[in-house]
């Protein structure tokens, strides 16, 4: 028989018969918003965003007034425009015996106009839309979601518009599919060089870019590249090196996630999960398609080794710095710096900003100096040895590492004198503490106000 | 009936009567010196100076004696330096019916030759010549001033002649035609390429290289610039994506400056002036080669909000420099300083050095060292984060803010410890003052003995 | 007549006959450890090792048993390794009458496999791999050398194995061939372009990429270097402008470093020694292929100055250092550092750890921060303007300057304060001193344990 169950059943679901329907209510109201996600109220788009977010934002010019077939398109655009049609040109778009016209992914009414996304796109191009969008259930980061997870982070809130703007140059790499293949030639030759992925893929946190090029892969490439047959699709055999994408989108596969370890070098990660086992296999297979088994095997064992050194470090500061925290030596302290966007400082339950433990979105700002060089640590230098030891170039391991132990060692320093400082302090209040907010809350006050 | 003037109108009068031919002396008398330019005297040309300004400079080798034919200088120098003579080769000049061979620019006389300056290859390339010098016009930064404001800066003579002759190697772009038309091509396909431009564009302050690299356009521009047909002239529909000349020498046309709104970024402007108005519209045109003028007013707005964002980082630190000056809590204040080079200390109207009111010339050495940390703020990391906001590359313009906001956070904590430490040594005199001069006196004083 | 020697010739004579037996020994006892060289004991070689050192390290497979000829080995490896087998079809190896095949290289038996090393590719390349051995007679930097110096010096020991790892990569050029000539075409062409060498001749200490790009002589390898024809030696007209290989390796010869005049940038060398003198009319010579001899031995007379003036500035942060040990007011002092791999802190003649006498090896870790600064200044920031140079790049040049300033700044600055507190704490100890150790001897102590 069946027993009754427990009368206090109740209480969980009475709370989520409220909750659930107030958290739906509350991401609606966000986005009542003049932007998109949940922090559209603090947050309003720039003109530009249009092209980047043309989903959500994009509103057809109106200037010219008629419903126009592709062949009228081409010809008016010849004179006006003559680059993006010789680009149309020589894409695979006009030589079909079916054409995709411009009206075909802009639409016809010139009142009206669309900017394509990878919706339109993936209409003809489904196996690569379908790929493309898979990457979502690997989480962040990732392509697919690198344009939600920007508008829909703290930490873009609180930075200056002007800032941010940059940033979506290149996260908008989920929104419109020509990132990659430039418009309006849409080349998969191109996006098959490396050159394709280095307008984002540079610069701290994440230089691809710089030690694909160092290493030997890239020095054959740079000498020889113009030689290879840039029409062949990404397979075993067809090139004498790799490029980027010839190993994280193998076969021409439309995502990078299903076969990614150690996740961007942002989390220490167990290698030898039974997962990541079956991963490794797959890089191994990959190399294999040149290298030895054994040899790959060796290399990816010595990325093993240089990320757990890489981590090694990285702990001993965080031990600093959670110890400084237990002991109130921080400055400012955890609940006096200024609250997050959607927070407020007289909140119930108020949001601690802490920038070691809260990861990427809290770091930036707000924390103090010593947690910022602590995130400095992690985020750049900690990335770029994880790069370098990624792509074969050891010039980014001995940086990235040395960068480390010169933090490190200031993060001891600085510590040191906290401690110090915190000791001698005790009474007198803490005017004459060098430490001070990495930016002041000003920096956030004045974006909240300009954003 | 005309009133009679005032009588002091003749104080402004004889001062100027006697100023006037004064200051022309005084050019004279220093133009006397061994080097060219207002602080010859304090400036002693080097060797090597012969090849990067040949026109005050450069004497013959007289190793060789008689008069030459152009076809007798080929036949030795094809043994003697065939990479040049194949250069030659190669070049339109011995393509034509009339060849100009060797003798035409260098004379014939071997014991007279000379090295060719702009106004010898301006004989025949009239309007290219007309174009560079009508440059002047716009004032520095330019190329036809880079030259003579270079020699005749301030900041020059205090500097190492050793890294002066470094700075020099570019700044030649206005006494020779070859720093973008390499010698013995002469090749104007070179010139419409990015690597003309990036021997000197490149690094701070002006990472140009690095920006239009890491955009879209260099993008393209490394994938498949080789595919390009260079031989054609920088004209709507004739590139697939421009380079630093299809932009900024539009058409071929032999000056950049007439169409700079931001100069350089080295000064805030008001970008909506009816003249800058006018630039923009220029501009706009321009992008329409390829992109539409809707998106391309955006990409301007977008600087212009950059921008804007920059300077009030940087005035933020101006203010705080400002202050401290007020407060005569710089150390070592202004009138401690090294004099200016044709300057003393006993001098009745000294000029005070001070890093931020007199801009870059002033700014390098003899300040204090927080002085010296809004000139890296402003001429290194405010014109990284301009260039990258030009150029199309969001990197460069999140590492420009992020570095800018690193030294606002520096300046500020430096000037409390100044404060403080003003406060304090009010009667003891300056001794324990951690900030020092940044570089003593006695860098100049070297400098000046080995100059 | 002859006289008789004197009797204490004895002494000398018996320390001899037991201290030469006694180090063949302690080398002997050294090696056997399960590393290679000196530090063996100290010094486990990881895997990957086997690939960059296979003439120490490297154990065949098992995988695979049996004879096999050259055909057999393409025939299974066509389907198993594509990439590999292309590149060996594209090489010269495979178009000889006589073909060379794997196993002519790797030994036939696939139980006994063997990795080539230099003296097996010598075994035909006579010339060149006598010319690369060569090397060894002009000592350190060297090529030939790279590797076994690597493993035989101490910091090697005191660093984890995890960065050195790094190192090998590129001083593995030592031990194997297709550092420059990449498996499995081995192409000379290759080599004579300049990313043969940038994989390690790039970054801090050696920014031989980076200058060499942005002089007018890479500018052009960039602009058009797809144009040249590779398969030329590197000879006098034969190339437009010149790569790594054609200065350094001029007429192929397979050894950089008999014309090396300055070696490194590491030493203050007097270029004007009648050996010196000899080599700079070799560069001379070279230069002439395509400029002036004046003109070359201007820039050469320049960099002479460049070097004097950085030298200059090494030598007055020296002579700081010099004073703060001599006053003891380093910390921590010199005997109270962790001592080196094969010392111990008890023995009778222990060898003290000084950052600036003692160079590269003994820089790196366990000495005083201010120690540390001085070899970044030495190591980093005088071999990048040494690069800038001597390849052309004036603003490389102009940034080692800068940092080399800026650092002689900061060693003046921390100078100061040791001095004041080391007068303030005489009695006191020395708890407060606000410099600490570079590294603590625990970074080393670490190591020692997991290396």
């Amino acid at each position: 028989m069946s027993k009754k169950p427990p009368r206090y059943i109740w209480v969980p679901l009475i709370i989520a018969l409220i909750s659930v329907p107030a958290g739906f209510i509350y991401v609606n109201w966000n986005k009542g918003g003049e932007g998109a996600g949940l922090y559209s109220r603090q947050w309003l788009p720039e003109a530009i965003f249009a092209y980047w977010n043309p989903k959500e934002f994009y509103q057809s010019v109106d200037t010219v007034v008629g419903e126009f077939s592709g062949e009228q398109c081409i010809e008016c655009h010849s004179a006006l425009t003559p680059g993006i049609v010789n680009d149309w040109k020589k894409s695979l778009h006009s030589q079909l015996s079916e054409k995709v016209f411009c009206n075909d992914c802009h639409g016809s009414n010139h009142e009206q106009l669309h900017m394509p996304t990878p919706d339109v796109c993936g209409s003809c191009h489904t196996t690569q839309h379908e790929q493309f969008q898979d990457e979502k259930r690997f989480g962040f980061p990732s392509h697919a979601l690198a344009m939600e997870r920007a508008l829909d982070a703290k930490h873009f809130v609180d930075k200056p518009k002007a800032e941010v703007t940059a940033c979506l140059q290149c996260h908008s790499v989920a929104t419109k599919c020509d990132s990659c293949h430039t418009r309006h030639k849409f080349s998969a030759a191109e996006a098959r060089r490396p050159e394709a992925c280095l307008t984002c893929h540079s610069g701290p946190p994440h230089p691809d870019d710089e030690t694909y090029f160092h290493s030997k892969h890239g020095q054959l490439y740079l000498a020889e590249g113009e030689t290879w047959d840039w029409s062949k699709p990404l397979r075993k055999g067809n090139y004498p090196a790799p490029t980027c994408a010839y190993c994280h989108m193998d076969e021409g596969k439309h995502q990078v996630a299903n076969k990614s370890i150690w996740k961007f070098g942002i989390k220490q990660i167990n290698p030898l999960t039974s997962g990541n086992e079956i991963k490794r296999k797959q890089w191994i297979n990959l190399c294999s398609d040149c290298h030895e088994a054994d040899w790959s095997e060796d290399r990816l064992k010595e990325m093993d080794k240089e990320r757990k050194r890489a981590w090694n470090k990285l702990y001993l500061a965080e031990k600093i710095l959670k110890e400084l925290r237990a002991d109130n030596y921080l400055y400012p302290l955890a609940k006096e710096r200024p609250p997050y966007p959607t927070d407020s400082a007289k909140d119930l339950m108020q949001y601690e900003r802490i920038g070691f433990f809260e990861g990427q979105a809290s770091a930036f700002y707000n924390t103090s100096a010593i947690e910022r060089d602590y995130f400095e640590m992690w985020y750049f230098e900690n990335l770029a040895a994880y790069k370098g030891s990624a792509h074969g170039d050891p010039s980014f391991i001995i940086k990235g590492h040395d960068a480390m132990d010169k933090s490190l060692e200031k993060i001891k320093r600085k510590a040191e004198k906290l401690h110090t400082l915190g000791e001698d302090e005790k009474d007198k209040g803490r005017r004459e503490n060098p430490e001070k907010l990495w930016f002041n809350g000003e920096y956030t006050e004045y974006n909240r106000e300009h954003n």
